[in-house]
């Protein structure tokens, strides 16, 4: 019989699931600090802003002698948008936590970073988390996007004493772990006891480098979007009759469009940072398109796939320039007294526009009067000026093709879908470093897994010092040190294996279909990993 | 090692998955066919378009003596648009006439029905079907929205003579499986020797009466949009910052919205038939909307999901008949001037339209002329016309929250899905009974498997007469007969069941997440049926 209860038969068998381990983590009671040293970028200046943190070293966590623990008092949060894991960090901790003490307590702070500052908590108990073991969402805790800065350190600072934390663990991504570094140090600056740790999380792959191999959330999301993908491939190569322009959420990085282009291998792949080294204006962008589109057209292909990253816009350099000027100028004038304002290039970029988005560009302004770029559904901007240039090549007798595009927007269904195993087991591991870390008395690190292309069982845990990740960044208010991103490697494994196929895939229609996440089966297929990181470790047969 | 092969590893699997059989089509040379009585409407009306078909009885397959078996040349093609299982249907058809003589021969139609009027084929052998088995899309064979009719029969008796075809299997909706009887009656009064078979194909659910369960590609599609759908639910309580207004494809009937709806327990679900029912106009379903945001922000509650079936403005009664009118009216006349000759109920309706969709309706018309309603993004509509009141109903004091909405289109990635183990065996045992029907020298049937929620091995195959089927429809061209679409019925159990639970779904956030469709693991997760089936079989426990 089918029943029509709340909870589906897959939340049923996610929520009995036991995330495997890496065998240094099961018997958390000998595991052991090995302080290693690090190079720190920028030492002198990180100094002056981290007179702490710039002393850390990074370290590892190997088997030592086993010894009694002091219960722990922990508190957490999630910070900034979803990522399929989140629960798991938590019930790592926890289970972590107990397994070291088990009269040690849990706090979850309701509501993001917002709640950290308003003293808004609850107390995580095993009874509680078994409602949400590896399903996805933050809906546990919820979250926001509030940041933790010298205006509201002072009230953290007090509810952290309230509930008389040993540590603080800020699960976040680039931002909220630069800030979780500002707020280590300051603690230790104030001799506070709670010790800050950070847990690599976002979708978009930008939290990354040679000690983070990737964040969470990045493989389920890309598997998510993926299968979506390599089913409009399917679609276009039965109906042979539409063009899906698909953008993929992912912020300013291609990180995500370029993992799912080496899954589905798509007709066409717009990668941000490549077309800004190559300096790229929208037109040429948009003629590449419909050089394309003409080309396969003589082969009587009028269909395909392209993906867009979401931050394209930012990385051409007309449009780019465009925005920055239109944003500089008074909301209040009419559209003709603001086109003279703009400098000619800007000018002809914007006449590129349909007429629609121009006028969006005009008038729709935030509250503040500010500019909307991330309002500008990229995807329907580049169908429109794509439609424009076919028709004037239609015109030349240049073109002879039927043009139906179809636009899709990949956002939302991937970062709160329930976790692959790779992110069940990864972030149940990064909770269990987390714990560890504090126990240590740690402070200002990232929960960091290592050799995350291996099996679980040789997985290596690890911590790092948020500041040896930090760069000097420009920003509105002067320089700021701040946790570097990460974005499309041009000189990487993944984009060169892409940039040697990409032909074969425009011109030979190669797609390629990954099917939706698998929970159950052959281990190959449910615990396979992103060809990002595959091809990162070199762990990959092209 | 992770390979990048242009076979991802689920379609690996899924090529090797062994599709299950009733148990009455494992032994196919001892099936034998049983006549029952059907009771025709409109048999007399009937008996005049199709003297041959009327005649037919409906019948079972059943376990008979063993029989030597003629060898068969039997043609089949895709009609229309995708939905999961088609592959299986063929794969199932060619198994059973290899089963049945190992000298049968099996001929694909290239590109639909237009590829039959063109006389476009390619033998389809073992080799060439192994790398189709149990995968999504209708790209082995592709397919075409061709309407086969009188004015083309002449030239698919000539290709099928050719073939020297002993059947014709033609895979497709309500209007292909009606062409398919006209074509079946056609041959017979010329007595031509070909045989025709449909089969129920369809993603909308519309293909459905007392005989036919289900057609195949609704439960591999809901189950596609319900994972989305579930996943974008996660996000809506782990965020609570948007309302996602879903449109759902399907086209007329609302079959895929309600399943969903009992699949993922969202917020709020527009169903149109029952709109239609309760006569309601367009702004009366707008306000519906912004009481619910309304009660739901007293709350604090600014965010859910809405799910919108793609055929709704059909079912608002001002907005179809506006539709009517501005069809009518010249598109060359100025927006005023084609304003002025609406009805006044319909100038109204027109005026509640945002203006970019006002503007779309003057002049957005297709080549010929036509007005193109199925343009018309009905998420947006509505959320622009949601928006609109919620800043009245701002302005009057009755609503202070934020709205926050996002657009969604569930569609093509539903449709070419690779197919559940429900459908990839459903389609399995349609190829099957396909190839006994025209085995037993039935024409003008539909290929039928019924008791659908018992265990594959209880199924029972039969044959549907296609013209007891059938009712009378007005259209441009005059009464037709045609075979009955099935909307949502609101008497029946499924409706009954969303009905009663809705309320708590609207306040209550219920929201259920089936997850991606699993090809692996307890057989009662691979092997769920949608809630309308078990429903309507009164296999659900609600």
């Amino acid at each position: 019989m089918t029943q029509l209860s709340e909870v589906s038969l897959l939340e049923f068998y996610r929520l009995r699931y036991c995330p495997s381990l890496p065998a240094i983590l099961k018997n958390l009671k000998s595991c052991a600090i090995k302080k290693n040293s690090v190079f720190f970028d920028h030492i002198n200046e990180l100094t002056k802003l981290f007179p702490h943190l710039t002393a850390l070293r990074e370290v590892t966590i190997e088997a030592g002698v086993m010894q009694a623990t002091e219960l722990l008092r922990v508190g957490v949060l999630f910070s900034g948008g979803q990522a399929a894991g989140g629960h798991n960090v938590i019930s790592g901790l926890y289970d972590a936590l107990q397994s070291l003490n088990s009269r040690s307590q849990l706090f979850g702070f309701i509501g993001g970073p917002g709640g950290l500052v308003k003293g808004h908590s609850l107390e995580i108990t095993g009874e509680l988390l078994a409602n949400y073991r590896n399903l996805g969402g933050f809906d546990l805790l919820g979250s926001d996007r509030t940041k933790l800065n010298s205006a509201n350190e002072a009230k953290v600072l007090e509810h952290v004493q309230v509930l008389n934390l040993d540590g603080l663990i800020i699960i976040g991504g680039d931002d909220s772990n630069t800030n979780a570094a500002y707020l280590a140090e300051y603690f230790l600056d104030k001799k506070i006891k709670t010790k800050v740790i950070g847990v690599p999380k976002t979708i978009d792959g930008d939290l990354k480098n040679e000690k983070i191999e990737i964040s969470f959330g990045f493989d389920s999301a890309t598997k998510t979007y993926s299968s979506i993908i390599g089913n409009l491939a399917r679609d276009v190569l039965s109906a042979k009759k539409y063009y899906y322009f698909v953008k993929l959420m992912g912020r300013t990085a291609s990180n995500i469009a370029l993992e799912c282009a080496l899954q589905t291998h798509p007709t066409y792949t717009l990668i941000g940072e490549e077309i800004a080294a190559e300096n790229k204006s929208l037109e040429c962008v948009v003629n590449d398109i419909v050089d394309l589109i003409c080309k396969r057209s003589t082969d009587s292909k009028d269909y395909g796939i392209i993906l867009i990253p979401e931050g394209l816009l930012e990385f051409i350099s007309d449009s780019n320039q465009l925005f920055k000027e239109l944003a500089k100028i008074d909301s209040v004038l009419l559209p003709n007294e603001i086109s003279e304002l703009l400098s000619p290039e800007s000018r002809k970029c914007l006449y590129l526009f349909p007429e629609a988005i121009r006028q969006q560009l005009f008038l729709d302004r935030d509250p503040h009067g500010n500019l909307q770029v991330s309002k500008i559904e990229t995807e329907r901007l580049l169908m429109s000026m794509v439609e424009i240039q076919l028709e004037k090549r239609k015109l030349a007798g240049e073109y002879s093709g039927r043009f139906n595009p179809q636009p899709l927007f990949c956002g939302y269904e991937g970062r709160a879908c329930c976790p692959s195993n790779f992110d069940a087991n990864y972030c149940y591991a990064l909770g269990h470093v987390a714990a560890v870390l504090i126990q240590n008395g740690l402070s200002g690190y990232m929960a960091a897994v290592q050799e995350l292309a291996q099996p679980v069982e040789n997985w290596k845990p690890a911590g790092v010092p948020l500041v040896s990740m930090m760069v000097f960044e420009t920003r509105k208010e002067g320089s700021r040190a701040v946790i570097s991103k990460a974005l499309v490697d041009l000189g990487g494994k993944p984009f060169a294996t892409f940039k040697e196929k990409r032909l074969n895939w425009a011109y030979g229609d190669e797609y390629r279909y990954p099917g939706p996440i698998q929970f159950f089966g052959p281990s190959e297929l449910t615990e396979q990993m992103t060809f990002t990181l595959a091809l990162e470790s070199n762990k990959a047969l092209v």
